[in-house]
């Protein structure tokens, strides 16, 4: 493929010297040598690489910004899905590189633009696009061969079960036929590379629901874990995606792991997860922390001093109760009261306004989650959740999806192409 | 007061040093004087000043991120929306100085926290807190005084006359009898101040509807016009809002205005205004420029260079047709087609997922203006608009309101009180 330019390229050079040299500040921290920002010039570094062995958009360090795009098939026709995959894999590699996918001003006055150009002057942002299947592709929900590809089930790829303990899911915001997360520092970059693949999908699939997230932004500079919208830090017992060997263990499809067209994919899970923020806002302090099993500020197990202690589970109090409650969060999903359980979690918090029924806040948390096998990990996990933890007073499940996440594409090789190989 | 410490400071020292440093690189650029970052300790580039004879968040160059939420009043107790005001301006000021609006862990535990507390760790992210009241407020839809401040009504807080042309109003996103406008580079800064200025008014005023919005970001250090999400350059001919003449005569309501009481202050009008991107995109890109009056890439106004050029509204083409077509948008806009008309555009981009009708996008333009009286400004300007613009094809208003906003509050006086006194 002919290298096209940058979106800051095709505007001409004026500027690019200060962006570059904006960029970099951010990205990589002050520089006291002047030729660090000449070097940066056209070096993008808020570029995170599309092409490898794994999709982008999993160990990456979470952006800013989340738009999530789940898509019904609108054919049973499997070479279209296979032409959307490939079309799809060209214009992410464009975007995530910070190119236009095509003529914003094409020479035909007559034609419409092939890029929206909504994005042009921004930088690539760390985009990353993240693709993904729906077990219904494979098989309708009467288990029937819907495309052709029945035989290409991935037995992991499961309908999750219903949970109980405050799940209350809306069909309208779960499942689908295929997942599209992409996540940028950046919300316009975001939703321009949402805004075109969708158009790309037209005909082929049609948005079923979407969920618009934030996290934490980088203008804080601290490196702690992030909070969610109850105040408390989540996230402290995550997976180090630096860990290859962790990754390997809970993420990746490995070489041994069936089917082989999964290799170096995972499975995604999603919730969507409301916040009863006005009941939890008036409880006591002891109560959240009760809830959680963490002190609010410093996010240290209770009992401990900081925040990246192990938690002790087994320590009682002076009232011979467990200074971590039975029903507390960090006790249920401990990877030690869970067979040594992990999922690598990459959730966003979201706002989506007022409840138009209640009248409250319909905020919370987007939960994403990653693993080599929902059947073992998520699920089983989820099932100890809904029964007794502590939070689920406070808390409602929404909507639910899983995907396979497919494996990444090399240079030339589209995303599903060893699926339909 | 007695002075509170900043987020940052209830979490004690660590990592402050390189807390400052970060945010001295994001805000202020690079400096190879390592003894900058030891001065910016303590510094909080990113704080926005609350206090002045006006409001921030008018002039302040748009931050990342906004939540706009639009108010009802619960009572028509006069007493209470004054205190409603003055708990508004303390908690106003601790939020835009990066600080707890109270504890997060209170000393009680059977204590609810103060403050939520999602924002510990964030720096203030140039958060701006703007409040506004609507015509309801003063008088009912009857013309009735409601909570005895019916002679206080300033006559031009209006309220709108139909306009045609793509006006399509939900009741439910327009209207109000608060506003509050909260934006911030940090998404979850301005959910956070929302949050909590929500939790303040409970009992006294509920959340009518919101609205999210998305802007230009920090990371692109360009410093040019940015796009909306047609993908053209919006605010090129917008107010120089460094040119204090221009806000004297445009937007701030000035000593020889009546009434009094609104002095600094200045009046603002929100429109929902949803694109029908689906159909834009599949138009022409003659179309399109025809449509705005510029050139897409460049935003030069149509048979000019450069985007800063005046537009040649007088220029006919080689086929005797004006250049900029007549139903151009930048030709019914332009103030010299207006009598010199000048508002001051403070929109955001919004993307609301997709439309559960039409299963179309849900996104466009916020748009928020500002003026010292709407009826000399955007209503003679909407009139036109509505009447000609070729952009009506690809545009719905579907949300509208217009507040007084309350001249700036100084230390120790309170949001609203020359209203009251």
């Amino acid at each position: 493929m002919k290298e096209r330019p940058s979106r800051r390229e095709v505007l001409g050079g004026a500027g690019l010297l200060a962006v570059a040299g904006a960029a970099a500040a951010v990205v990589g921290g002050c520089s006291s040598d002047a030729s660090t920002k000449t070097a940066a010039v056209g070096a993008e570094p808020d570029i995170v690489a599309f092409h490898g062995a794994n999709q982008a958009g999993i160990l990456t360090p979470p952006q800013q910004r989340l738009v999530f795009a789940s898509f019904d098939l609108l054919t049973s026709d499997r070479p279209a899905l296979e032409t959307l995959l490939r079309s799809w894999t060209a214009a992410a590699a464009l975007l995530t590189a910070g190119k236009p996918i095509g003529p914003v001003e094409p020479a035909n006055a007559a034609a419409a633009p092939t890029d929206t150009g909504e994005a042009l002057e921004l930088s690539a942002s760390r985009l990353t696009v993240t693709v993904g299947l729906g077990r219904s592709v494979f098989v309708d929900a009467h288990g029937r061969d819907r495309l052709g590809l029945a035989h290409r089930l991935p037995a992991p790829l499961v309908d999750l079960p219903p949970f109980g303990g405050g799940e209350n899911l809306d069909p309208a915001r779960s499942g689908g036929d295929i997942a599209l997360q992409c996540c940028a520092d950046d919300a316009a970059v975001a939703f321009h590379a949402f805004h075109n693949l969708t158009r790309i999908a037209h005909d082929v699939a049609a948005v079923r629901w979407t969920q618009l997230g934030f996290g934490r932004a980088s203008s804080t500079g601290v490196q702690s874990t992030p909070r969610n919208l109850q105040g408390f830090k989540d996230g402290t017992n995550n997976l180090d995606t630096t860990d290859a060997a962790l990754m390997r263990d809970n993420v990746w499809v490995g070489a041994a792991d069936t089917p082989k067209w999964m290799e170096g994919g995972t499975y995604m899970v999603t919730r969507r997860i409301r916040m009863r923020l006005e009941h939890w806002d008036r409880s006591a302090i002891s109560d959240q922390e009760a809830t959680i099993g963490r002190a609010k500020i410093s996010g240290a197990p209770l009992g401990s001093r900081d925040e990246h202690d192990t938690p002790a589970l087994a320590a009682l109090g002076p009232d011979g109760k467990p200074v971590i409650p039975a029903g507390a969060h960090i006790r249920l999903a401990a990877p030690s009261e869970n067979n040594g359980l992990r999922i690598l979690r990459r959730g966003y918090s979201f706002s989506d306004g007022i409840d138009p029924v209640s009248g409250e806040l319909d905020a919370g948390l987007f939960f994403v989650a990653f693993q080599r096998d929902p059947r073992r990990q998520f699920i089983p996990l989820q099932q100890r959740l809904a029964l007794h933890d502590a939070l689920n007073e406070y808390i409602e499940h929404e909507g639910s999806a899983v995907f396979a996440v497919l494996p990444g594409a090399a240079e030339n090789a589209s995303l599903g192409g060893p699926l339909f190989a």
